[in-house]
């Protein structure tokens, strides 16, 4: 009976997200569509963005300090929403976890592996995404024969943030960065940061529509839904109060327009923490 | 006699010297160019690098961790090498200082306000720095009847750290970012962000050459030659072994390949220190 009700509360505790910034909201959005009655707390590291152009060693000890967070938050599994963070760090912090970590490169990589049709597989992310590879190790486990070209994009992230997103400019970055990939004949393109899907429209265009995009948010709600089953951490409660709650290391009020843009519902409050305490 | 030794000790104590990033490698550039006797000892944030779109309350917490470090290596005075840093965290550390500091934004705000012929200047930079207004503020503390335009420009420090520097992308975001500024009327542009030196030639290019661009860089270093010189701690003793000493927050391996392009000497070594322990 005891046991149950243990159970129960951790059935029903809230799921971790992390990110460097506002960018893992894209991935929010797709868990809040996929499991929306699950509750979830985030952090945005917002004092200490971007992480795509920091050093392994830092985005591991980052990662450390905001999982170190989320588990004063009681998480039940902890996303890693930010691919830099998930190529670097996650089997470092999962070493350390007595509960369920995923990140977005892995369920990324294994759907693009299964969509291409003629084996080349185009990449594109932050500096530190590409430099680690990781993509091209997860698709190469499953295909060793298939061919994956990794593009560092350096300025897609400011470019969003700036929100020229449908713009002659980024169009032309996007030309520029895209060319090595359309001239090697690649049929599948993964998103590799959280920030593309907001130019999903642009990279799209130049890449026409013979090129597949894939988002790995889609994919990572997806493993997450399977992954909270499995593990028997479906939510199977009452609607709690506060079903989301946001937090961030810097002032949230840009967050918090941010936020309010990307997910289908309004964001009541977000707090600030100093993250380098943890 | 002791007085004296422990005067000619702080005489030829280094510079501190600290920015975000590398941008502030300009302002050493500088420094070396006007004051080559001076030892130096710099610190690049390299694991929090942008402060430009970061709050006042963060920016003054990392000011203050930054300059706790600079006071173990016994600097004798520090100049804040960052437009942003110094538009919102100077006075609020000054009060607790008990060696000399300077900014950036004071010199370059004075000497624009000598070299303008119409009253009408024009300021480029990060969010931070524009937001904060303290360029206008200090042009109108001397000429109250004087315009200042202010204009955030977030893609040039992208734009530089991808090296676009005389680019067909880079001059059409600045025709964007600059329209305003030319609409305005001005003819006096500060260049009030460490990093946009380097793109100096598209900014006069879409300016045009009645507008004359001002390069707080060279004012601060000025500035700093003079301040010493009152206060006694000009530098009077034989070269040190380890001149100029370099520490970071991220690991030190691009830091040193910008520092080697923009510095006349070669960078020998740079350390990389947690400055979220100060």
């Amino acid at each position: 009976m005891e046991e149950s009700r243990q159970q129960s509360e951790k059935r029903n505790a809230p799921i971790g997200v992390f990110d460097s910034g506002v960018g893992g909201l894209t991935v929010v959005r797709e868990i809040m569509r996929q499991i929306p009655e699950e509750p979830i707390v985030y952090f945005g590291d917002t004092a200490r963005v971007p992480y795509g152009s920091k050093s392994r060693a830092t985005i591991i000890r980052y990662s450390e300090q905001i999982i170190r967070f989320l588990k004063t938050q009681q998480v039940k599994a902890i996303v890693i929403a930010c691919n830099t963070a998930s190529a670097y760090a996650l089997d470092e912090v999962r070493r350390q976890l007595d509960i369920p970590i995923i990140g977005v490169v892995r369920p990324g990589a294994k759907v693009a592996a299964q969509v291409t049709k003629n084996g080349r597989i185009g990449v594109i992310g932050t500096e530190g995404t590409i430099h680690s590879q990781l993509y091209t190790k997860v698709i190469r486990e499953e295909k060793p024969e298939y061919q994956v070209i990794g593009k560092a994009c350096p300025l897609f992230v400011p470019l969003v943030e700036e929100q020229w997103l449908k713009d002659q400019v980024t169009e032309e970055v996007a030309r520029r960065y895209l060319k090595e990939l359309q001239d090697s004949g690649i049929d599948t393109l993964i998103l590799g940061c959280t920030h593309y899907p907001l130019l999903r429209s642009t990279v799209g265009k130049v890449m026409g529509e013979n090129v597949t995009l894939v988002n790995p948010a889609y994919e990572t709600a997806l493993e997450l839904k399977a992954l909270l089953k499995k593990e028997n951490l479906s939510f199977a409660g009452e609607e709690p109060e506060e079903k989301y709650r946001f937090f961030v290391s810097d002032d949230p009020t840009k967050f918090q327009e941010f936020a309010d843009r990307i997910l289908p519902c309004q964001v009541r409050q977000t707090k600030q923490i100093r993250i380098d305490e943890y």
